[in-house]
């Protein structure tokens, strides 16, 4: 399948959650298939942390789930990952180290917005892995009229406390380098993004994925070698968009908005879509304890929580092919609308 | 109880696993209580990763478990912990970071030699957490004719791939920093040391001890509470002492010693002594799945697992009273022969 068009949305003086005006926010998307007369048939896909339009594109194709001959399916871009309005891509005042936090609040109001000017009103399905996921509960909080399915995979409505520290560590680690200068350096801090990457790999996979040697299956010799994958593809990125990333990451709750106030509960009852929850069990920060417990506030919540050694890494998008055989199943039961 | 005096004993001309010879190697130990007539009431009681003999103390006492009223208690500090020989004690050429690599064989040949001096031949007991967990099953499989009992505390035989990977990740944080300067600092590489202990933070307990506020135990009213007092403490520790250490865990096998030619099933079946093995099921890098693995090898082995959200930290000596009480229910049984 040929790759449609990027295209860029464009939002002037962009007001941000935290009361900072953007003089612009773009939003970079990409859009499969037609757009249906009643606009029913619209699924929303955000990227997730490290990933672009692009890694979504993996799980959309003629014949499958997220078919674009039946679905107009639309892939946002998470700002802050170098293609939507970023630290590496914002003019001054705005750039590298000094773009604002953008909350998975703001990247979803930006969505919404975009959504409007192509017209669509209601989304049949939004789903996301990761980082995805928390945009995708985040759409069903903030426009409970306007999503009627979510999957929610790996990921929860608010960033953990151990989650927290799980990413303080992955930031510190790269901080710790001198080169990083505050964010102003001159080159790459390739020390810290490969401590970046290094201390990020631990996280990323269960131990039993290291135990019984599962590297092999992802087309790695050895656990070294795996690690510098990890490690090359950090260094392709903008330190500055990591960090801004992992902000917006670490900022996530769902409850951080009108009229929630920090009330947890309330935010997910609040939620009127069909919420299939897709932990994995292994996975060791978006831990399905946390999943289930907001589970319980859900009117039509659903624990669709699975197993495998792959840990969180084993829903990224095409990774692993018997937990896309899961998700497709659940897309497929969404937009079926059983 | 006012500690007994810090001995030190010398041993010249030390070869190491390695091959490369210490001109000397120095065991640091304090002993408890006195030996008895037959020398059968020895306890072995070995130090773990940034710990000293003071901090084992902290189980030992009148009317304990370990009472050195009854019990003739050795704690031999493990080489790289500043006390016994470390980077920061060593004369060159071995000095700071070309301190060698002091495998666990090493440490307990080292204390083997210790005892020996002090007329001791057999070990009614070794008992250790983390590390000193580690170096205990080190003696029974490098010593099996001199050991009848012992209790590994969170540790295994052999570190494990995905524990190497957690340890290379919180030592990248720590390298990242260039004022660690190949080891050759002028002045404590402060950032890699907080982001070492940052990094590490998110390992040494579970996530629910996170996600249920379980600090407040250990007297922190918030996580940045806890995650400061762990910055402090790395602060306060030689970064090449850290790392020799690391070293040392990271290589640890019990295997790697003739004749077992890195056959970890053959190294366990030779065991002799009685060996309960108390992991914590919520330990996120020793995980008490690869301590069941090793069980079955064991021809005395016992699963005394355990559950507790303070994780792999929830056995440190005297940190956290429950477990404190389900260890030395453990040295009760196995010095009582029952």
């Amino acid at each position: 399948m040929e790759a449609p068009e990027l295209q860029r949305h464009y939002l002037p003086d962009f007001e941000l959650q935290s009361g900072i005006v953007l003089p612009e926010l773009v939003i970079a998307y990409r859009c499969y298939g037609c757009l249906n007369q009643d606009a029913s048939n619209v699924v929303v896909f955000p990227t997730y942390y490290t990933g672009t339009d692009s890694s979504n594109a993996r799980l959309i194709g003629t014949g499958r789930a997220l078919d674009p001959d039946n679905y107009f399916i639309i892939v946002p871009n998470l700002c802050g990952n170098g293609v939507s309005s970023s630290p590496s891509n914002t003019a001054a005042p705005f750039d590298g180290p000094r773009f604002p936090l953008v909350t998975v609040y703001d990247n979803v109001r930006a969505q919404k917005k975009l959504l409007e000017h192509l017209g669509i009103e209601y989304v049949a399905l939004v789903l996301g892995w990761s980082m995805g996921g928390m945009q995708s509960y985040q759409w069903c909080a903030q426009y409970p009229d306007c999503v009627s399915n979510a999957l929610v995979i790996c990921a929860t409505a608010r960033t953990s406390a151990h989650n927290k520290v799980f990413l303080d560590g992955v930031s510190a680690a790269l901080l710790a380098d001198q080169h990083f200068n505050g964010g102003d350096y001159l080159s790459s801090p390739v020390a810290g993004l490969k401590a970046f990457a290094r201390v990020y790999v631990g996280w990323a996979y269960s131990q039993a994925f290291f135990r019984n040697g599962r590297f092999r299956e992802l087309g790695f010799s050895t656990v070294d070698d795996l690690i510098g994958d990890w490690e090359d593809d950090h260094l392709s990125w903008d330190a500055n968009n990591l960090l801004a990333m992992l902000a917006t990451w670490r900022a996530g709750d769902i409850s951080q908005q009108w009229p929630f106030e920090n009330c947890l509960g309330d935010a997910l009852a609040a939620i009127k879509a069909r919420v299939h929850l897709m932990p994995c069990e292994e996975d060791l920060y978006f831990r399905y304890e946390d999943t289930l417990q907001e589970l319980e506030f859900l009117s039509k919540g659903k624990d669709c929580r699975y197993r495998s050694e792959f840990g969180h890494c084993s829903a990224g998008p095409g990774r692993v092919a018997e937990v896309t055989v899961l998700v497709e199943e659940q897309v497929r039961l969404l937009l079926s609308g059983v």
